[in-house]
């Protein structure tokens, strides 16, 4: 049983802690585990799936697994027409969500969260076909650290709303006698809250507002990217049942699944009922939550240009495999994986003699090739590409600039649907505008300075252009450290120092590491903080 | 001195505490004390305030006094040609200033409110001859309650930024070894913060958002309400020297003061560099701040329709003097002041018998009358009527239904240059429109309705369209009760339950009761939540 005291120690203390334990190996999980999960999910393959949705009418089957896999699993769709009831579905059991109060809240989330763990293989195969993830990190980023990343949530938001007390009594000291006020202190949710969920991440990416959301007292309508339902269906179909299961109305957790083109996010987004969103994706649509859903509180993660500036190291080895490691995992497309590797012209030094940019970039492309291995192996780390556009912006970016490692296309047998590339190297120069905005997939660019302190400037101006999730530093100079480090307050980004083992720039542990700061135009919040969830529920007093 | 500790401890048990005792008398501050501060006060008068702030031009004394004194002190003016120097001038400390980290940023602003504490009599005069507040009011709610109040905000701002450790060391254990990483967690402030000032009252109104913005790590440009300048001259003033004497830059807090028209408050709104404003004031300029400060977070408490509900009570004699106190004081020029009185057609009941809508209305007016005492009495009370409209609103109030108590006007020999006047009360019917919306100043409502039910509901109805920072109820009912309770947790606003002693609905007590909620269109945000400080700064991460 999690222990959501502990939970809310942690995200206090912040040295490691998880609830999720995030090896699927038989020895954590117990034999058979996985092939019970994997059944179950093979089991959902081309039904109906069992969701309740109010207002929802004929059924969809709209997503394409980047493998190759036929789904074919059909959901209720929300047509335009059945908004409002689906919203009234959705808000109906509000008023004993909120006097079940925020303890009681928590304890039911995780319920939810230990029903999902339950379930982990599953949701694994779910999010791997539906993000091209490979299988392991879909167990990981997909169901245990996600699983994480929602209980830190729901332990902010116990946090946030157990900072009050529930009830006081007042004594003002009096000349002939004392004031007494008896005062209680009710959390009250904002009101609706629409969640719009991403292809890459669909879990992970999600589960941190779907759960501030509904722990500080909001119902939730789960809106998934249309080629990433499946992980989000299992995800509300299991919080419907702990719903109904503890007494509460099972619509408090909605999805509404839309036929592409339906433009359904658009029509909630801007609905007077909804009053939170969270939001993952591109800038051209978060731009537009933004500055069209009024009405809401916006939390919006979208796209940046992530940065290592190399300066010198004295483990050069440590450092390329640990950035290898980093630019092969997922094809780079993670919203954390580096973009743009800053090197002066005239090399860096390291414990091997001095490397100049395309000694770096060539290095890199050594220990991905030695990283991966044969292409049946190279898949489990790289995973499959999301969607048809990214082998088109990888080749584009060959142009920009020379190339010093190249995408390959990889076939192994067993994935022979899947679009499989390795991570190209393209070197650009200080004056390229080529880096200057995202470029999604497996593109990294090397881009030559005059100096470390013009990487610097570079990383500053990009940052604060574009914003980023992430920025490492690789420096042996006390002065250089300081400085990347001044840079990094300054910008609002989160900086990883001389990464050089099994820690990666891309990776952020929940409860110790905040994914996003809120402070950079790549996100206007962080998972997880304060700010994250004290906007999402009002205190409401009385007094007597 | 003031332990901050005690403060952190004090927002979240939310019992009575106080840090600046409220009393003015000699047995408190001293002999003395009080003619030091007036004297501290005349000395002002007809001269140049002494106030760094950048970029500014030439002088400007925009302020009238309610009382009829002639203010006459100089403030140096921001013109628009002048606001990149200001802003320049404004961010120049910001680094040193974030270095400081949040206790001893806190102690820093602990040390300002203690040197405004010391000045708390000249602060009260500048008060009372801004505002048209009485004396001993403008020395609680203007002097010492706005000091708590501050206190409140900086105890809530340092809670939140060290909620997070400044560092941990993450260690994960391995299989072969432990993973360990050493992490930094920095609060950086959002950026720089605006004060919008307002006339009524110049300091209570400013404190929250100008402390929370400062402890988190913002520089505050404060620009105070034409009419009401100097008590915010002799914040920024203090601001200044206590920041110069911490070694951090005094144009970390600056006042800007505008001729009246110069439309200073708009053009930094929206100025690029502008992240934070808080605003007290109408709802038109509040509206035009949220729809056009878009770079910034913008937290405004506008108007309201302020409700009781009177349904039934067991000491019609405690309801009644506490319902007059309370219109009474400030001449209902609060935003807190109760608006509209809810009353049933046929009466409620008592322990002195039925008394119908009217027969409470006299009775409030008698109550009134008895309270005020003589002229030179009453104003002590009354204090005098801000601005040249109100006496318009209230003449126009009295053809909107039944004057049953008319506003008089005094003119007590001490104060003849002052609009003193005394509540009135109107009685409605439930379907008038005019007590719908705002009637700011000494009018109030007596709404003859159908039934408590329907009462409520127009409770309901009018707060949820026009929002409300008070409401109270008066009944023996259990059931009507837990009605009223309902319908304030609903439309999100703070109730006050059959008050019949020394606690009035428009008064809220630092530290114990939030003033606003953030749930209503009354205002966006509350004094002081975590919601109010968690989203003036960032946390930005390092790791190695």
């Amino acid at each position: 049983m999690i222990n959501i005291d502990e939970a809310v120690e942690a995200i206090r203390a912040r040295d490691h802690y998880s609830a999720f334990a995030e090896s699927p190996s038989p020895r954590v999980y117990g034999e058979g585990a996985a092939e019970v999960g994997r059944a179950a999910f093979d089991a959902l393959l081309g039904t109906d799936f069992a969701v309740s949705t109010p207002g929802a009418g004929d059924r969809v089957s709209p997503e394409v697994s980047p493998y190759g896999l036929t789904l074919a699993v059909a959901y209720p769709r929300v047509a335009a027409d059945a908004i409002d009831e689906l919203i009234t579905g959705a808000v109906a059991g509000t008023h004993r969500w909120r006097d079940a109060g925020p303890r009681h809240r928590a304890e039911v989330c995780v319920a939810i969260l230990e029903a999902l763990h339950a379930r982990v293989f599953e949701l694994a195969h779910a999010v791997m076909h539906t993000s091209g993830q490979a299988f392991v990190m879909a167990f990981q980023a997909g169901g245990t650290h996600a699983l994480d990343r929602a209980l830190e949530a729901i332990a902010y938001a116990l946090a946030a709303q157990e900072f009050h007390p529930a009830t006081a009594t007042w004594t003002k000291p009096g000349r002939k006698q004392d004031l007494v006020v008896e005062k209680a202190f009710t959390p009250v949710g904002r009101g609706l809250s629409l969640l719009i969920g991403c292809n890459t991440f669909p879990t992970w990416n999600s589960y941190p507002g779907l759960f501030a959301s509904l722990a500080t007292g909001n119902p939730v309508i789960v809106k998934p990217h249309p080629n990433a339902v499946l992980p989000l269906a299992i995800t509300v179909q299991v919080c419907q049942q702990v719903l109904a299961e503890n007494g509460f109305d099972p619509h408090l957790v909605t999805l509404a699944v839309e036929r592409p083109g339906d433009g359904l996010a658009k029509d909630l987004a801007v609905h007077d009922a909804v009053k939170l969103i969270d939001y993952t994706g591109g800038n051209e649509f978060g731009d537009w939550l933004v500055d069209n859903a009024r009405q809401a509180v916006v939390f919006a993660e979208q796209a940046g240009v992530n940065a290592v500036v190399i300066d010198s190291t004295d483990d050069v080895d440590g450092m390329i495999n640990n950035l290898a490691f980093s630019l092969a995992l997922y094809s780079g497309q993670m919203c954390t994986t580096s973009q743009n590797l800053f090197i002066p012209a005239d090399g860096i030094d390291t414990d091997q003699g001095r490397f100049s940019p395309s000694d770096v970039g060539l290095a890199l492309g050594r220990a991905i090739d030695e990283l991966l291995g044969p292409d049946e192996k190279a898949v489990e780390l790289l995973g499959a590409i999301v969607n048809t556009q990214i082998p088109t912006l990888t080749e584009r970016a060959r142009s920009y600039g020379e190339v010093l490692v190249e995408s390959r296309g990889l076939t192994p047998p067993a994935f022979d649907q899947a679009v499989i590339r390795t991570p190209s190297l393209i070197l650009v120069d200080e004056d390229s505008t080529a880096y200057e905005q995202e470029c999604f997939g497996p593109v990294t660019f090397v881009v030559s300075t005059s100096s470390t302190q013009t990487s610097i400037h570079q990383f500053i101006a990009t940052v604060t252009k574009r914003g980023a999730m992430t920025a490492a530093i690789h420096s042996t100079s006390d002065e250089v450290l300081a400085a990347m480090r001044e840079a990094a307050l300054d910008v609002g980004v989160a900086l990883s120092e001389n990464l050089t083992g099994g820690v990666y720039v891309n990776q952020s542990a929940a409860f110790s590491d905040f994914h996003g700061t809120g402070a950079n135009p790549a996100a206007n919040a962080a998972y997880t903080d304060l700010a994250y969830v004290a906007n999402r529920f009002h205190v409401v007093q009385s007094r007597r």
